[in-house]
């Protein structure tokens, strides 16, 4: 299994952390490794107290499924498939802003999880995340 | 980092404690500080039970994302974008009756939380409450 | 089943919260009912934010068994016949604090739970609390 | 209330991380703030997974009563006065390796855990982050 390194890990956040500088807007940022377990992870100053669990939980979401929160989010609707899939694993976040992270093999090994303004924000923040890693 | 003080939690509790027998409704009714943890707290005689909780719940989630917790719950309705947030941060109640407490400087120094009426009431009380800050 | 009320629960958080600034110390108090649910709280200016939690579990602990915590912790050691009963009810707390709280028939109608400083204290202003009632 | 800034907690980190590295061990290390939340985390490549969770619950103790996680441990041994104090606030960390991190006036403004290896390792790379930070 590959696994991203804390090096990596760090440069993901770091790439997130800037783009939410430019954006103008303040972030949880959570980075986990293959396992779904936390590697690193940033709260930016004046960030949402509340999306500091939602970050990591999408993290793991994205990891534990190998695709982009919000498209869980697509099937989790009263009626679709998996509805109120969110009761598993400790509580889901199936709205975007976390995001599989893949290596040059597009393998994957880990994900990133971002909260902290309108999800269209929290998903171009993992975007820049994940554009680091590779 | 401004935070409310117990002195100021008391006066916010007693203020919706009236305005509750004014309007002839029971309530619990709850104050967190700017960490999101209880200050001050108080049930009145014959109060629901499960409102409890609720109450507590509400201060914490208006203070998770300095917002009213019923503006949280037009968002996170099947096919909006916070769909199921509710099960993040060990649980979040979205529908009105909590709103966050802000200084003379506009800055948010905590929260308050009533459960025990319609939401109608609820957000009633906690307005009260809120106004005695100021 | 008698009960505390809203008003005779503030008077004994103000007795304990006035002992804890003669004292010196920096205490949360709580007090819950016959039902072993929050009734009324408050967190001194400073006080421990672990004692938060403490506070509250000493209260239930004290109403779930109708004694002082710290008799339970004499029976909850090591080789004891209450070994780790601590594991029980959400997580129970077992030494000083936690009184139960009696009406003038002697009947339980509550009890207060005390957290912030050494269990001595603890213990000194719980009974100052617990005296306000009768 | 003052609180530790991301770029503060980024340095506590990065110099326990190689603090960790010069030992020869492999940590995971949490810095939370005044409130006790996460601010920052960091896991070492091939850090014990077991200890992610571990870091944490150090880091929120020591902020929690604002002392060594170590200081609780010796107060909470069977016979002791803090018996099983371990049961409160979702899970205490009461062994060294967390410990308070105080600005230039001394005031508190958040802690840090560290753990992945013998506890006496864990309390010396936590001072070396602590150190950073004045």
């Amino acid at each position: 299994m590959n696994n991203i390194t804390l090096q990596q890990a760090q440069q993901v956040i770091e790439a997130a952390r800037q783009k939410s500088q430019e954006t103008g807007v303040k972030m949880n940022i959570a980075v986990v490794d293959a396992g779904a377990n936390l590697v690193a992870f940033a709260r930016m100053n004046g960030a949402w107290l509340g999306s500091l669990d939602i970050s990591i939980k999408k993290a793991k979401t994205a990891r534990f499924f190998d695709m982009p929160t919000g498209d869980i989010g697509g099937l989790s609707q009263p009626g679709g498939p998996l509805y109120n899939i969110e009761h598993s694993n400790g509580g889901l976040i199936t709205f975007p802003g976390g995001l599989p992270l893949r290596d040059a093999q597009g393998e994957v090994v880990g994900a990133i999880g971002v909260s902290g303004d309108s999800v269209e924000n929290d998903h171009i923040v993992a975007e820049a995340g994940m554009h680091a890693l590779r």
